[in-house]
């Protein structure tokens, strides 16, 4: 089969590799109909992440029909039509158990970084029963692979860890897809405010048109005096990093209102400073976090019933016979408009 | 000034009252420019409520503009423009410190009960600086009427309470102004279904004009039945009682899916049945509430920010000298299609 | 092997059974080193229990060694000493994924029931990744045996969904082993008075003994009366119910504060007076619940850390040759005061 | 009368000074009967607090009798014994009303910093209905003295934005009187470790007769590898940081589980690290907190019913004449090993 391969830093390629096979019991293997690039595989591509090495399949996204299980899958069958989820979940360590699938024993973010990955004409999913969901009938499957990871990392992350609620004001800094998840997501709760930051003009109308009450350009002018301006001196409820770097996680710092949430969705690679003799009496929260797609049902119902429209956030796509061209699309976003880019094997 | 009189089971008249005098120095006195009729009131007028004695002027509901304040009132100065809260709180006993405003020990639902109320030129409000909310500059007072008590008790005992989240199924029971006001409010957290049952057909049609999902009839058959067709033979995450007799509250129990809430509403005369041989196994939650109006602040971000129109409750508006014509409109709903009455003194 | 079998109302036999066989990938055997009798298998036997047929073994409490498991089986190996939860989970269903594994829906409380049970040599568990538990090293295994069922049950339905905290007032209607389970892990969270009520003097002075601050007899007085004046005219902010019938379902109404809960625990047989007509301004919570047995591993750790002695329960111990006179010893518990009674094959 | 009064940097004296007046009608005057002295009473007068200006009476925390009271103070009455809480709080803007009363727009943290405080034989306490609190029939008013401030934030900063819960682990690094408020209140929710981290060997040694599980003396050898030893490897569950310093706070980054919760109580002068490059992933919560007292009501319930023996913490008594002294002996609590120190006027 054909899949998209690691070759080490800065190198990739279009490979014909051996079909993945059942190597546990709870294993499926699925072909994948539909999938897409993350920003993540951009620093897998960088050599910034180490547990990944060269001859990887990547990908950590998608949709497909299940083509074979094993002995211990209980919930699907082949010909099931499914939803990958970027986690794998075993469903029966300790952290699953309380939720924490991004911290499975056996799983967690492993999909194109540990194991090969979704890129590809079929692929290996591990822990079957618990890392696969099974597609509505009707279901714009296409629409559906925003659901592998983007929209629960920005819902799951920013708006639920953000405690984002009816009238409450947020921030969001960072438009890029995960920053545009968290503001499709965040709206579930209709605050009253939601202002998006970022430095590309382009993805600030994106934003406008998403529902964003306001937007600011970094580049220009005083961040943080914009957003006192618009919250009337207060600062927002809700801060969401969806950057990961620590200029944008300090923004969140100055803009954060006494008893609000800065809720932290960016891969930082370099720590940050944390202003503690501002913060250590504004009663504020800080969280972190892993995705752990624990609210996919919950988003496949918002899907379903029309509250969410996460095919917006498709702009283009290709076929897997492409992809080095869609990977060439995606990662020269500012020049494309790219946001996710849909590939079809 | 002139004011509705309550003269005692099936009598009331528009009298000419003593102005009310500040009495405590938390005291403020207001001059109403709208207020409302309410259900609670027909009950009073029937005999129901005995705290209610006669000579009392009715009404629980305004806006007005603040003529007098007592020495303690630190918040409110005269001239301001004010929403009165049904509930008066003193933010000091037990009670209001948890937030429990209804069960205030020197307030809680006292007015137009046991003190004089807002169907009046003028009102006296204890405990001003916490039952009192200052009006937003620009703000259509007329829709800030349904703040004062229909608002956030849809909101809070409903809502809240129902613990609706995006994408869950919620049925309410009974869409009088209360049960549209929770069916107005629900929607600020994106349920993926919002069932809504009554007897009125008009009635049927404004809720579907408000976001229901689906009516039912309740006259035409057997409404668990369709509730669950409706939800795939779960029932529903959250059944809303807001009606106040035991057919509706069984409803509530026959409807409500496993791991559900019942939240009630409904200002209930006798006992219900609860089959707790059906439902002890089966994780629900039930909850009753007196309002408490602590999200009143939060509701004035929502209406301010067009998350929530309370307008569209009002159909009908009269001068205060009309008021018995406004009470025969609000008390032969099912004829005149009222759902809110405004009266401007 | 020999086990405890249900014949039909009122009868019930040791008998000579066929083992216990892997019907799943995901079962285990267990070869049951400890057991006990519930006074649910009491309900059982007087044919209260539609789903248990005749020929059906009894019992779904236990502490045992793994003797083999099927296929799909990852976390245990013959050999493991493991806890059985009374409760079988699959870990994948949508209510386990929710915590609810009580509404699993191939699993709930089958064990003893709907399938074989463990007052045997051995034990049928399905779905045994997700309901056995490791026994940590150095555990007391008689003392495990009442994590099967009686504490998690307390505390899920009565401590948790109740609510207790720090300084708050709690009453417990009813003082047998699941009450007693409550009483005991209400004090995890220190509460200021734990108020017993029951008809038994007995099981009143051993409630003192686990730590009551008052005790009530049922059958002297006016209950209300005692726990107001207990309770400075407040009520109670958690009455956990712990009978399973109209009258105790009513007392919990009679003495919960405003703003408190009633946590129902007992089984119900018929429908009960809800006194809406009172309690519904009084923002009150009524909560149902099966077990999920999802504190398990929490109450493992409370107990390893000494901050929950579970063998406090314990009062008779019987060989499984003897376990029609266990039955006769648990069944008479008024006269032979017996809490729980250890049957060990 | 007679008071402690910071005269600049490094000068403070027992002054004859004005009895305090009523300026407000929500004013207390209060006649103390017994003060104490705070860490951060010897930041003032290092001059590290610059809201505290010289001629000011130091002193946030105490007991005493309501001696006169403004017109519009109802809840007490000359005559009455009352805790004087250390934040104000008018109980009716708009951070009052969400319980934070740490950012009360007129009041916060002001007594003995903005305002006159409590080291002085009266004080003024303004919004007195909702800064003052009655003290129990019976109460050891030494004791109480403990509730103005130390052990609601050790409880409110660490203990409930830690989440501490029945079975977990908990590290609270700083053995100073907040942290051992800490570790008692701690105990409410039954955790099954508490590891307590200091450099002082007496401090250590009180924690361990306090309650705590382990301690470690952090100038010993390596912190993380011996909490991760107690552990298994996993963290603690929640740590708290007491100290304020960027060493400390890298501490609770370095032990917090995945999925745990960094509560901070320290006051911190200067920015820390923050690691987000290792911490994006770990799910983690950091929470910051002046404390709000909002929990007074709470732990008096909780000293009364005996499960919270505030007395534990003072070691000293003084005369108010002596007051120099009590500030020597607790300033060198390193030699004198000196807790908290009562002063009686």
């Amino acid at each position: 089969m054909k899949a998209l391969v690691y070759q080490g830093p800065g190198r990739k390629a279009l490979e014909e590799c051996p079909m993945p096979e059942i190597k546990a019991p709870t294993d499926a293997i699925v072909k994948i109909t539909k999938t897409t690039i993350c920003g993540t595989d951009l620093h897998i591509l960088k050599g910034d992440v180490p547990t990944c090495s060269p001859g990887r399949i990547l990908g950590h996204e998608g949709v497909g029909v299940v083509d074979r299980v094993g002995p211990g899958v209980t919930t699907f069958r082949p010909g099931d039509r499914v939803l990958t989820s970027c986690i794998s979940a075993c469903g029966r360590c300790e952290y699953c158990r309380r939720g924490m699938y991004s911290h499975c024993t056996t799983g967690g973010w492993i999909l194109g970084n540990e194991i090969d990955g979704t890129q590809a004409e079929f692929v290996r999913i591990p822990h079957a029963d618990t890392s696969l969901y099974p597609i509505p009938d009707g279901a714009d499957e296409e629409a559906l692979v925003m659901l592998s990871h983007i929209l629960p990392t920005g819902f799951e992350c920013g708006v639920l860890n953000g405690k984002v609620e009816p009238g409450s004001t947020v921030a969001i800094v960072g438009a890029g897809p995960i920053g545009l998840a968290a503001l499709l997501t965040a709206q579930f709760y209709s605050p009253a405010q939601i202002i998006v930051i970022d430095l590309d003009t382009n993805r600030l109308e994106v934003a406008t048109r998403f529902g964003a009450t306001a937007t600011i350009n970094a580049g220009t002018g005083n961040v943080a005096e914009k957003v006192f301006e618009l919250t009337d001196g207060h600062g927002v409820d809700t801060a969401i990093e969806a950057v990961g770097v620590p200029a944008s996680f300090v923004t969140c710092q100055d803009i954060v209102a006494a008893g609000g949430v800065i809720a932290n969705v960016g891969v930082h690679g370099v720590k940050v400073d944390l202003h503690l003799e501002r913060l250590w009496s504004r009663n504020i929260t800080i969280t972190t976090r892993l995705v752990d797609t624990v609210t996919t049902p919950m988003l496949l119902k918002t899907v379903q019933s029309h509250k969410l429209d996460p095919k917006l956030l498709i702009t283009h796509r290709f076929a897997l016979d492409q992809i080095l061209a869609a990977y060439e699309t995606f990662s020269h976003a500012a020049n494309t408009n790219a946001l996710k880019v849909i590939i079809e094997p």
